[in-house]
């Protein structure tokens, strides 16, 4: 066994020496490859070929096992075929290599029984030689700063590295490449780019906990598949937030059959990619939908020009067309148009006609003869609007183009502004890319591009302005809370169960008693008021309305007596299986709206909190706010203010104001419940909660829930 | 005046003979470049080069003035300066010219006096001398089967123009000739591009009636910022979706400030956009928002591959990223990945690792050596399924890339099913971008481009499947229909007032009457029974609530005494200028859900009427339909079923099923009644619709409206 120690993610991507398992000079094979891209992209540390068939690679001596390689070798790369994979990497372990970089597949991402096993045993090796892996299953790192081309991937053909701000990190190394690639043609280049695979060992987080460290790494792209530890995923966040270094990422599996089938509203509503949308949104993570398209460009805005100081964006296009496209796409992302200082449109007005004088700016009505100059002085105008904090440029084909080009480029980089161009003509403008690659402004071929730039832009923009998030408090346990949480039974729970738990922790419900008899439920109506609502309780039941178990507006003994039967019937007619344990009968309660407040223990980040439009309308308007479990009433008020339904709860169009602060309230409460059960949670639902008046309270009328573990196990 | 009979749009696409002012040699004129791009391309009819200043152009005898032109001219074109543009154009009329092409600037777009009337003037002289325009501000026409390029664009800086199957009309030139070279890079090939500009005589429809006819066009893409004659715009769509020809169109203007502040909720639910989706989407035509990205393209494939046969998607990647970030977003988009049938299943599973055997298809976990052969066979085997009636290739990185990429190309094309690859790599996927050109598969290098792809195609899929547009059938007009829209006043209408006109074509509307009173309105109450509602009635007030103008649930008279009084009051705290008629005093109802149904006046298509989620969640979750008026009962049951609410309608989760009939008769109803007021109509709105369970009915509660207009114009 090795004396060296571990080694930290730094000294992995500025590893002394590196081996090469099958090193040759053939670029038809893996090794072959890995080699010729180390030497090509000028690795300055010792380079050492393995490999039992040659005596030397590119000149270099080889040695046939890595026993063998003089001097240790802080990282070997592996891209050996499966079945050898393992005794090679206990090889390293046992000559004190610092980490494994392994391409080869076949282990669990094949889903079978030997590719599992394969990948326990490595995890194993790392453990037994303090030796960290990255992969199996990846495509290697990069690192241009250190010239260092740790890939077989056939992007390395290009004829240098380029080093820059970004920090890519990846679990398909196809992706990373293909990014890598794609932005180098762009003249975009990285701190670092890291594949991960299968994170066996190295998982995401150490690179983004290093990325967020780096001083070369300014703003960080991220592809996810799955998160091997989702919570330090979210501390290693929150640790890029506060150093202001934007996070950018495509989480897949979005989408699925998975999404839909749930049986509670909350497990439905605050489904696993929801729950992620959440906690990264209030972590300043900006999620996108591609990783090649927009993803890095937007990140070499963000590195370039550094945080956004507003949201409005300035832009100016040779024909009407441009501008009226780019107008409606940038406005129906959600994008803002700045407007137009009295000032600039003063300026403008002395270059364009009256219907040109606007934003986004159409350079088609120009006053002066000179178009060229024109352009260049109108881009200066748009550019020093105070409300511009941004630019686009959108090219059409126009007399003089090139020209036009240089001027507009000129212009709006003088700003110092950050400013993107998308070029719409293919060969036409071959030209004006010409030029735009000599001014160093970015250009794109699709307004799809700069969409995306200043979506992620503007979300970054966005992040800023949001309050950091801070701890909730004191939680608002009442005496009984704990008591409660103890006595509450596993499984489903009840109506009266749930509301047992609910109302422990100070949240209103409404009155009600259970009553074992028609006779019961007529005593218990007449101490309580008519009229009243009576509903079946069964724990097998969870949709009541469905099974017909709810009657309500109860207004004397004779219905009450008659609706105890009924539900009781109809509850057997719907679910045999059912064992009716009573009937909860219960004071009407009227309110003015009606809200749902859930928790549920998500799978990767533990419990979170729901508050959403409730009653019949909740699962056709999916509107809801999630939040990571607990949070402070003022973090649910915010929660509250994102619904679509706020008008209602603060008084739409002259109707009275609700008690939102009490909602606030009960999510808040809800939300300690919820933490408080954390692992025996699986979820607990108050649908509906009614809505009074401002001053006059929320109350829960039903509730639905199910724990695991039980009292037993707490 | 000249006898030459007026051009069609064909012969002036098709011009024997073309006379270019101010030729020259010069391509930094633009009188030069046109001269330039007729002959490049090869112009195989008559070019008469006019300057005075010149004997000869490019070897070509040169006149000095139309009128001295040898033998007919059809087509003239002018890019001339703005204040020598009229009369140069009369003296085209003078000369029996065809038709003028007109590039020269500075007419209506200016939204000057002068510019206004110097249009004018031209379109006077297009009377006079039976001579038609293209523009002014134009970029002019292109036809490659007649090799006409016939325009002063360095967009065709092209070695050769490349005859096809689609249509091109922009209003914007700029957007023509940068769609035009973008898809020319492509190798997209066109039947035939037009540029409209100010439309000031031929306009969008005329190029549109002629390509829907034209048997070289097989699918048409538009640009438009305005309609000339929107309902000439239906009838030519309705004409393309009988000849199976899809037309495409981006339509700009979606957003913008005027969209938003409107007085009624059918008046911002139905906005001017909103009616524009409706009546195109009745008529198949596919709307999308960006004419250089994605647009052309699908109009290539579906003028290559023809009609879709099924909205099923197979998707194929060397990677698992790739097939990931695909999955997700075509799903997230709405597009359907085909479901793979047991047989494909089992030809995968000969190929592939268990998980890779599925829609999208990641090749990653290959059974074979073979890593080209392999490919090919899984590419054959997911093009052959049956729901796969699309084929989508995302191109990753892989070892022999190009050898890979060519046997995906083979085998995708073999199967006659349309193809689409987008590659993702910059340079590295040079060679593999070499041998998709060299197999004809289409290729891109955004996902974007993709997505939007398949998106129109899918929606040209749905479109094929909708049921043909059938007259509304015979009119539910009862007897006094005729005489309540004759005697309808003018200007804003009461509650009352409404409620007539909409009782009269058969609504059924809550049961009440006007009470000047307090005691006229207890007389009345209990004419009707308790408990009423009371509102008071006046012009000026249109949202009641909002004016505290509403009390409901009286119960006796004492409080219908007190309400009158209130209501009156607060009426006139809330506007002092409102004058109360009186209160109307209406019977309670009850009811499961609401509904808003209403018509208005579209200023491009005339009536419209709209269906929607009604009382205060209308606005909130804008969940509405829309169509031209009037409708039948089935096209009304069409729109209700296609409401996110619909299945509060249907019966929801064991909720009664409520009266859609009903509801769908209501809609039929108003939408005769918005049609037959017809110009005087400004819009009518019943809001809320109480919606009873089925065979029970729907009732009006509320109504208001306004026409303009009034009995006396009638």
């Amino acid at each position: 066994m090795s004396s060296r120690t571990t080694p930290t993610v730094r000294e992995i991507l500025h590893p002394r020496s590196v081996a090469v398992f099958g090193a040759s000079e053939s670029t038809d094979k893996f090794g072959g490859r890995i080699t010729h891209y180390l030497i090509r992209h000028g690795f300055e540390g010792r380079l050492v070929p393995i490999n039992p068939s040659h005596r030397e690679v590119f000149g270099r001596p080889c040695v046939p096992r890595i026993g063998a390689a003089p001097g240790p070798i802080d990282v070997a790369i592996l891209a050996v075929p499966p079945e050898v994979l393992v005794p090679m990497v206990e090889e390293c372990g046992q000559a004190g290599v610092g980490c494994c970089v392994i391409l080869t597949i076949g282990f669990a991402e094949t889903d079978t029984p030997e590719g599992v096993a394969a990948q326990a045993r490595l995890v194993e090796l790392s453990r037994r030689y303090g030796i960290r892996l990255v992969g199996p299953n990846c495509l290697g790192l990069i690192n241009p700063h250190h010239h260092l081309a740790l890939t077989s991937s056939v992007a390395m053909e290009v004829p240098a590295l380029i080093p820059g701000a970004i920090g890519l990190i990846s679990q398909s190394g196809a992706l990373m490449v293909s990014i890598h690639n794609r932005a180098h043609a762009s003249g975009i280049g990285f701190s670092a780019c890291a594949s991960l695979g299968n994170q066996a060992d190295l998982e995401i987080c150490d690179f983004l906990e290093y990325m967020v460290e780096d001083p070369l790494t300014r703003a960080i792209c991220l592809y996810v598949e799955g998160f091997k530890d989702p919570m330090r995923f979210l501390r290693a966040a929150e640790s890029a937030q506060r150093a202001r270094k934007p996070v950018i990422m495509v989480k897949v599996g979005r989408t699925g059959p998975g999404v839909r089938a749930a049986k509670s509203h909350t497990a439905s509503l605050a489904g696993d990619f929801a729950v992620i949308e959440a906690a990264c949104r209030e972590r300043g993570v900006i999620l996108t939908d591609d990783p090649n398209d927009g993803m890095v460009q937007a990140a070499d805005v963000l590195a370039r020009w550094g945080a956004p100081r507003g949201d409005g964006i300035g832009v100016l296009s040779p024909s009407g067309g441009g501008v009226s496209v780019t107008a409606d796409r940038l406005t129906e992302r959600g994008l803002r148009l700045a407007a137009l200082h009295p000032s600039t449109r003063d300026r403008l007005r002395g270059l364009l006609l009256p219907p040109q004088v606007n934003n986004p700016l159409d350079l088609g009505g120009r006053l002066s003869a000179d178009i060229i100059e024109n352009a260049g002085q109108a881009m200066a105008a748009l550019a020093a609007d105070p409300d511009v904090s941004a630019l686009m440029i959108m090219l059409s084909t126009t007399p003089f183009f090139a020209e036009v080009t240089r001027e507009l480029a000129k212009a709006a980089l003088a700003s110092g502004k950050p400013v993107v161009t998308i070029v719409m003509p293919g060969s036409a403008a071959d030209r004006p890319r010409e030029v735009l690659r000599q001014s160093g402004c970015p250009f794109y071929d699709r307004l799809d591009d700069g969409v995306r730039i200043w979506e992620i832009w503007t979300a970054y923009w966005r992040a800023l302005q949001r309050p950091a998030i801070v701890p909730p408090g004191d939680p608002p346990r009442p005496a009984g809370a704990a008591e409660a949480l103890r006595r509450a039974p596993a499984g489903a729970l009840t109506e009266p169960e749930a509301k047992t738990l609910i109302a422990a922790y100070g949240i209103p419900v409404t009155p009600g008693r259970m009553a074992a008899t028609g006779d019961e439920a007529v005593a218990v109506a007449g101490a309580i008021g008519y009229p009243v609502a009576l509903k079946a309780v069964s724990r097998r039941v969870v949709h009541k309305t469905e099974a017909g178990a709810v009657r309500l507006n109860l207004a004397d003994a004779a219905s009450v007596r008659e609706a105890f039967a009924a539900v009781a019937d109809a509850v057997r007619r719907y679910d045999p299986a059912a064992v009716v344990e009573g009937c909860l009968v219960q004071a009407m309660a009227r309110a003015e709206a009606e809200v749902i407040v859930g928790v549920r223990r998500d799978p990767q980040f533990g419990p979170v909190v729901l508050v959403g439009a409730g009653g019949i309308l909740a699962e056709l308007m999916r509107d809801v706010q999630i939040a990571l479990a607990p949070v402070s009433v003022e973090r649910a008020r915010e929660m509250l203010r994102a619904l679509r339904v706020w008008p209602v709860l603060e008084g739409l169009r002259g109707r009275p104001a609700l008690d939102a602060d009490a909602v606030a309230e009960i999510v808040s409460r809800m939300s300690w419940l919820g933490a408080d059960l954390d692992g025996r949670l699986v979820d607990l639902e108050a649908n509906p909660v009614l809505v009074r008046r401002a001053g006059e309270g929320a109350v829960v009328v039903d509730a639905r829930g199910a724990t695991q573990g039980g009292p037993s196990d707490a």
